[in-house]
Formats: structure tokens, C-alpha cells, sequence
């Protein structure tokens, strides 16, 4: 298989496990900057994500135009994806989520942080952005590069973005991260969420999320487990790259 | 088929998804005004929502008394449906639900309002009707047009009215919004109660409010989408009208 | 089928829908008096209400007793349906459940009451029991008739009785009734706890519960539609009595 | 079938039934101290608990090491399981888990105690172990007996650690009486953390605790009720060690 042939079935993967860990549901995408060339970025066409197969992902130039005359109906929040690939070189993979848990957060004042150490990947700063703030009473919807660029430009340097009344965004140097990252959030926001009220809340500190973002490398066998966990719970076990299990050198017990 | 087939496939579709959805379970109900007569409405006979199929479906005068002498067992609380289709000319489809996400919002203070954007197509303002206030102690079901036309003064022109200890009642001007509506009521409701503690919360504008009631049509591909996703969960998926996928105009990758 | 064969049966399916409705897992039960002998009263074997089937039924003198000598192992806290058959001649049927939502309840201070329409069945007054206040330490269990009596004097003339750090009893007139109650405890218990917070809280009139209480028979459609859609859902559909539905009279559409 | 067999078989019971009851997910884990050797414990290479089968298990001498030079991928953190072997020679099995509901636990003040009666079984007092106390910031795993220590350490004579912003650490006399507890803790802690805010809270006392734990045994039929419970809902009923059921010394009804 080719590297964009073993991209594109990793991308469908991730589209399933994003459905089956309830982090989108009808709404939500997930995308990944085309292997050779950074100025275009594959996505599904308007589709739910548990649906998504290999012959439903289009190509986009980063600005959001399909490529190629493909006249299908994208989603029309790509440009999400879009304005953080233009503005972050760093990033080659993207998730835009409604998932419930981080909902409240978008609401109130009370910040996202990392407090469960699958949660560290966040960051220690989850910036929240309001489109009203910039384009007044809008349907809350990405539709357009100039919102994209302005929700990039809250992002900044960030892994994760809150969207008012919306959900967020999650940026990353690989797919698998951002996966991770994009169920892991909803956890992280679920175990906060409780703790508010059984009295003040140890946060992960700066040095626990470095020390763990150093330590985590993409295909570590740890980081592995989840992704063949999740995959196999969406039922696509037969999709994962083999990773073969060492013959055991042991004597029979 | 005929746009009456077609309304009582869609409106089987709309029981299955409601009950798919948990915004419904043995009990509650979703109707539709006929297509040919406004001064009729169709509505399942009494059943629980998963369970109803086309021949289930009976025909109601607006008053309640089902047409041509059909003697099977009704919903007790259709009065609900009929006194709405009377109140409201612009209404063709009704939902009631004890969804239990908005039940703590029936009988406290505090206001359901939407603070997510899909909660947007609910209103800025969701009344609570309380049949205690006119009627005194009763069994809290609307069981006569009395009942019924307090609660449609109550909703008056808006989109839902909550019922004190009991659910809501929803009125659109189509099927798909109506079931929309409902399926995201419980999930602003969700939004809303984890939030409160959080912090001042961030509600909808009207603006924001209205900009989404005008960008979203019944059947634009997002509003399809999502009528899709449920009726699939829902088992049918079968049943849905076929949108044709245009042939990619596209080479070959 | 005699009446006997017909009771078995329907305690049967009970099992199952409390199992399927959450509101026991591998500990619960539910048991009725015997039809044709008030000093006797029917209840599986020690299993888990998700596997009892017709031959799992025991018959107990309400001391506990099994009769005629079964000696397959019963359950430990059978003592609560005993001392509530005893105490109260009105009884048919009680359930003993952990169901989760009520816990909270059982620890604190804040009544339990009913709020939604559907939890009016537990009456105007939920007593709680402390097996602590005339037994001291225990391990919590009702493992004899003198801890059932001092539980069947604390439920009194009530419906129900939540038990400290345990669960609760319900005790109906019907099977039909018991089993609908103890699935609609939970939810009026989710919604009170939900509404704590959002401001006070509107709880049913003592009115309300009388209408509901009148209102509601053990077969009328809307008691036997529940019973129908849960039996459904645990699979015991094909055991259900079959109400007719009547052909309908109406012209074809 | 030899005792090592038996507990083979019984470990891989052990995973699937904390995976299915959503103790464990992607991670976690479940060991036993070898039947035979006191130094050994017996754990699965590094695997999703759900997916462990008999030849997945490994054996490791109490400082991690895995014997007879057996190559496979080990967990990252079974050093929690051999610390505590070390250091507690009453254990015969341990679980790590990250359950959910007991995460807000970890991260605040107030202390996870007994209020339900299941509960019990974690104790009196329930430490919570902060890796940073003594080890600065790291990634918060116990990736070595230097951590596992200072947790075990901390565990002291309990049933039960939090680990802060990552899970809990269990160590009971039986592989049932730990995996009961992990179930259950959990559902203790959903208890604990719903009835905050509805008044004080009545725990369980020490006189309670200890009845308990004097009463059960591992094999009593209630605790056995529950095992088989859950295996079967894990689909491992074909692997539990069948109890007759006596023939019933009873008259037909």
C-alpha cells in the first residue's frame, strides 16, 4: 500500500472511532493534511462520520476548494480544517467535534484543564472562541475562511480550541494524537465537571503535561492499545496495521 | 407514491427515531397535520413509539374524535396535538415527549433557553405550562381540549412549552424540524444543567437565534444529514426518500 | 392456564423488566402473595432476576419458611417480603431494588418525593429506613423477620420505603403496579436530584397524587402499554397475556 | 484441572468482566499472585482487558521482571501489582483501573468513604496516593518499583488508593473479593458524588464495614451470585466453575 493509500484507511478508521466513542455523532469531522502535498487536506464529503469510506473522502486546497471539479457536498465547516493547517505548519491532522461533555465549558467561565493525565494532552491552556465576539449574531457556524482564520488565531499554539455554544477543535501532529486527544477531552472535561463542588481541584501542572507529551510518541505501544481498542470496538478491527506479536521466547508453563 | 404515502412513511420514521433517540419511550408522540385537509391531523393509535407502522396510523378531527368511526384505542392525550394544529395555522407537526433531561427545568425556576447552537431552533423563550394553575389537582395529563387549548395559549407562538412534572410539548412547521427539535431540546437541557455551577452562562442571542431559523430550510443537506444518521440508528434507513449522490465529477486518485 | 400458571408467568416477565430496566442487577427481587394462599408468597431462588424462569420460582410461609421442604438456596433478604405481606393484608407484590438513582436519597437528608407524573406512585411519603437505629452495626442486610417487621413498621401504611446505604421496598396491590412503580422511582429520583440547584423545586400536590392514584388501574392501556414496551424490551414479548386489538372499523385509506 | 488452571482461567474471567462493567477500557489490569510461588504474579502482556485470553498471561517475579526470558510487551505499570505483592503479603490479587466515577475522588478534597453497602468493602479509609509528592513531575505512571513502593506505601494496610488524576489501585485475599470491590467502588463513588449537595451524609461506620467484611465470604452464594452475573453479561458464562444446583427435594406444584 501507498502512504496516501495506508492515509486514507487510517482516516476512515479514525471516522469510526470518533462515532463509536460518541465524540461526534450526525455532525463532526475529522481530517489529515495530504502526505505529499501541504497545501491540501483530505476529508469526507458531508457525510456522518460512521458512514465515511474510503471513496466518500474528497481533497481540498487549504482555502476549502475542492480539487479536481469534485462537485460533492462537503461539509460546510471544512474551513475549520483549512485555516489551522494554513496557519499551523506543525499540524497534519484536525477534529471538529460537538462532543457533550465539553459543551458546558464552552459556556461559562470556569476554564478546561487537564486534571486526569490522559487528559494532559490538551494542554495546560484550552482557549475559548465566540464568533460573536469578531462577526456579531451568526448561526455559530464555520462557513467561511475569514471565520476559520479568526478561530485559528485563537488556537494559536494550542492543541484545543473551545467553540461557544458549539464544541471544539483539536489540532495535532498526527492522527492518531488527535484522536486521542479528541476522546480523551470529553473525559477529561466529564471528571472536572463532577469534581466542581467536592471542593478545590488539582489541576495537572505545566511540568506533568511536558513530561507527558515528551514520553508519548504516536505508535508507542501504549498509545497503540487505545487505537486497536477503539478501532476494534467500531468494528474495524480488519482495517488496523499489523503490528505483529513478537513469538514469545518462554518455555510452555 | 402519493404525498399522502409519503407523509405516513415519514411520519413512521419520525415514531422510530423519537424512540430511538430516548427523547421518547412507552410513552409520548409524534404527529403530523394531513397533507390534504388542515382541519385533520394523523397520529398513531395508542402504541409505543418504536413499535408504530403505517397501518397503525389513525386520522383525527382537530377536536380529537378520530374520523370514519375508527374504534381503535387513541393516545388519551392527542388533545395536546389537536389543540395546537387549532391554535396555530403555521403548525403541521407535533411532538410531546417526557424526555428526563428537561424534567428538572418543568418544575424549578430556572429557564430552559438555548445555549447550544442546535438547541437554537427551540426559541429565545420556552414556557411552562402548569395545568394546576387552571384546573387544579388533576392526573397532569391533558386528557380534553380544556386542557389542551391552556396549553396552546400557553406555548402561543412559540416553538416549545415545558409541562410542570411532566415534558414537553413541540410544534414546528414540518416533520423534520419538529423531530429535530426534539431530539436537541434534551440535549441543550443536558448543556444547560451541567453548566449551571460553572459560572454566568452564555446564552443564544436572539440574533443568533433567528440567523440559524433562517439558514436552516427542512431539507438542506445539514438538516438531511442528521435526519439520515437517526433514521439509520432507528433501523430505517430503508424507508428514508433517496437523495441521488451526484456522480463524482473527479479522476481518479 | 390457571391462575396459578398465569401468575408464575407474569412474575417471570417482572423479573426480567426489572433487570432490563436497571433497577436490579445481580441483586433485587421481586416476588407476589400466593393467588390462593395469603399466608404464602412466591420468589425465585437466589439468581439474578435476569435469569429466572418459571421453575426458578419458590413458595415461602411469610415467616420465610420455604414450604415443602425446597431446599435450593433462597434468597437472604426474603425476610422483607414476608414482613411486608404480614403487616400489610392490601399487599400483592413487592420489590426490593439497589437501583442506583435512589441511592443518593437514602444518605442524606432531602426527601425523596414525587416531582414528575410518573413517580406520583410512590405516594405523598417516602419513609426512610436506618438499620442502624434499633439493630446497631449489621452488614446492612435484612437477614430475618425482625429486621423485615421493623422495616414493614417504618413503611408503614406508604408505598415505599427507601433503606440507608441499600436501596428500597416498594409494596403495590398488583405486580403490574409494584413493577411500574420501582422503574418510575429512579426516574422521579434522577429529576428531583437534577433539580436540585436550579432553585425550589415543585413537587406534586398530595391532589395530584390522589388523581393519579384513582385515575390509574393495573390494566387500563396506558399501564398495560408500560408493561407491553418493557416486556419488549427484555425479550419476554412472547410471554405477554395477548389484549385483542380490535379490527378496526374504518373505511381504507 | 490443575490449581494454576484454575486461576488461569479465572484471571481471564477477571478482565472481561471488568471491561464489560466499564472498570477498565484500553487500560487497566488485573493480576494474581502465583497459586505456587509467593514471588511470581501472574498478569497479561500489554493488552485491552477485554481482549485478554489465556495465552496472553505472563508471569513476572514481584520487581517486574518477566521470567524465563518471556519478550512480549508487558504493561508500562505493572509495577503497582508486584509493589504491592511486596509489600502485602495478604493479597493474592490486585487491579488498577481508571474507572470514571472515581476520578473527580482524586483530584479534590473530599475523601471517597462507604455510603452504599457494596461499598464496604474498600474500607474505612481510602488514601490518595500523589506522585508528585515525592517524585515531581513526571507523566503520573508507575513505570517502576520506586513508584510502586511509594504507592504502596501509601495503600498501607487499605483495600483501596486513589491515584491522583489517574485511577485507584485495589488489593484484596481473593481475585473475587477485587474484582467485587472494583465494581463496586465505582458505583460507591456515583452514590457519594450525587448525594453531595442534598445535606450531610451518612456513611457507613466501622462497626458496619467490619460486619461486612466478617460476613462475606469469597464464595458465599452472594458473592458468587454477582460473579456469575457479571461473567455472563461479559460472555464467559462457558468459564465459570459450575456450582450443582441441587435437585430440588420438593413436590411438584
Amino acid at each position: 500500500m501507498t502512504d496516501l493509500s495506508l492515509a486514507l484507511r487510517d482516516l476512515v478508521v479514525a471516522n469510526r472511532i470518533l462515532a463509536s466513542e460518541d465524540v461526534v455523532d450526525a455532525y463532526g469531522h475529522v481530517s489529515i493534511r495530504h502526505p505529499r502535498d501541504a497545501t491540501r487536506y483530505l476529508l469526507a464529503r458531508s457525510l456522518s462520520p460512521e458512514l465515511v469510506g474510503r471513496d466518500d473522502i474528497m481533497e481540498f486546497a487549504l482555502d476549502g476548494t475542492p480539487v479536481r471539479g469534485d462537485d460533492r457536498q462537503p461539509y460546510l465547516e471544512r474551513f475549520i480544517h483549512g485555516a489551522i493547517y494554513e496557519a499551523r505548519p506543525d499540524v497534519q491532522a484536525v477534529v471538529h467535534a460537538h462532543a457533550e461533555a465539553v459543551l458546558p465549558f464552552t459556556i461559562t467561565t470556569t476554564a478546561l484543564r487537564p486534571v486526569i493525565h490522559s487528559g494532559s494532552f490538551m494542554g495546560g491552556h484550552v482557549p475559548v472562541w465566540d464568533i460573536r465576539d469578531n462577526f456579531g449574531d451568526t448561526n455559530l457556524l464555520v462557513t467561511n475562511m475569514a471565520h476559520g482564520r479568526d478561530l485559528a488565531r485563537c488556537l494559536a499554539g494550542n492543541s484545543v480550541a473551545l467553540m461557544r455554544g458549539h464544541g471544539f477543535a483539536a489540532a495535532a501532529r498526527s492522527l492518531i494524537e488527535v484522536v486521542r486527544m479528541s476522546v480523551y477531552v470529553p473525559r477529561n472535561a466529564r471528571a472536572l465537571l463532577a469534581a466542581t463542588g467536592l471542593g478545590p481541584v488539582k489541576a495537572l501542572s505545566q511540568g506533568e503535561i511536558d513530561a507527558r507529551a515528551a514520553g508519548y510518541k504516536p505508535h508507542s505501544p501504549e498509545t497503540w492499545r487505545a487505537w486497536e481498542y477503539w478501532a476494534r470496538r467500531a468494528g474495524c478491527g480488519h482495517l488496523l496495521a499489523k503490528r505483529p506479536v513478537k513469538p514469545a521466547k518462554r518455555s510452555k508453563r
